[in-house]
């Protein structure tokens, strides 16, 4: 039986937590290694554990992977989450590409001014409900399914519904006028294992408070 | 016999150049719309061409790709530029990953106010000579072939030549130290298809000047 998969990142959210979901999503058990000093990312850097120097890192398949998206690319095609031809696994790219777009200034946002956030709070609302909400409730008004792409799902639902729901966390009716992307997300979080992933207790990180803004100020700024 | 790509960018490198030269490397002819002013976007906007809003985006195949990663992982795909397993494919992806992150900066020098534009080149060459360029010498050293995976051109050798060639034009001699990249760059720029791409009269664009950032400012700023 293969190792479960090792997760090297801060205990938090950040760039690992569309990993973790998507981990969740397809039931895979994983472990975590947490990095609270920058020693502890000195090491593995001088270890040659990381190719360009940078985390998150997952050690999975005897393979030590770097930059998230192939992270997810590698882990989405393994449990086929990533269509099941070149046509369907370009969409769920794209559909994935935006969405992700839409979740970096929402990873970014703790790092902020303080008197910058509420205004990047309005911008990421704006972009979310004028550019890229519309896309995903006019797909899934058209097909009238479940899941974004070929009636399953798919590493563009996983990121959809992790970035809806932190977007939900600040700004709690942004789905108001998305009835189809509502009923979607509601099943979506009815499925079983990404059930068990919103329970307390699980592996989904809370929401970036001061101790892993310290952290992250800790393992990362020279 | 399917239609020719058509792509729908301005008259410039920007985030369309990496496509340009994916399509070059794969012997590809394509066609190319140049957007001009604000309101030839807003056509492609408003007859919902843009799947986003944004270009880059490619007609190809009967679909309007957008996102400029999600296109090049089409096109790779199609003409077999991603390996020829899932263990390939993910060190193309992680090597096309972090060499885009060093491409990102390269993009976005022009638009700097100039008087950041001399450190910024600094800043530029000291990532690539310190966390970009020895992951690649080190891979092309350890196997000793002309390319970085599979033995076989990849989206990852086409993007890191695209963006060694770039980063020349600001730091001559940004390879110095890099005796196996310097040997890898030269056979790949003479593979036919490139070497034709890198003649006057080709589809790739020169350094951006004032001309394509004033149209750049029409298009894209409201």
């Amino acid at each position: 039986m293969a190792a479960r998969p090792r997760l090297h990142y801060p205990n938090g959210r950040g760039r690992m937590e569309s990993v973790r979901w998507l981990l969740a999503a397809a039931g895979v058990e994983f472990d975590e290694e947490f990095l609270e000093t920058r020693e502890q990312l000195e090491k593995l850097q001088d270890g040659d554990h990381l190719l360009f120097q940078q985390v998150p890192m997952v050690e999975i398949d005897g393979m030590k992977l770097v930059q998230t998206r192939s992270i997810l690319h590698y882990i989405a095609e393994k449990h086929q989450l990533f269509g099941r031809d070149l046509k369907e696994r370009t969409l769920i790219d794209m559909y994935t590409e935006g969405t992700l777009d839409l979740l970096e200034p929402i990873i970014m946002h703790p790092f902020l001014k303080p008197e910058y956030q509420p205004k990047e709070v309005l911008h990421m609302a704006q972009k979310a409900i004028v550019r890229y909400f519309p896309v995903f409730e006019k797909v899934l008004k058209g097909h009238g399914q479940n899941f974004l792409v070929g009636n399953q799902l798919s590493l563009a639902d996983v990121i959809l519904l992790q970035t809806i729901l932190a977007l939900e966390e600040k700004i709690p009716n942004v789905l108001a006028s998305f009835p189809f992307l509502q009923e979607y997300s509601v099943k979506l979080c009815n499925i079983p294992t990404i059930k068990r992933f919103l329970e307390p207790g699980s592996k989904k990180k809370p929401p970036p408070d001061d101790v892993y803004l310290r952290t992250v100020y800790n393992v990362f700024m020279p």
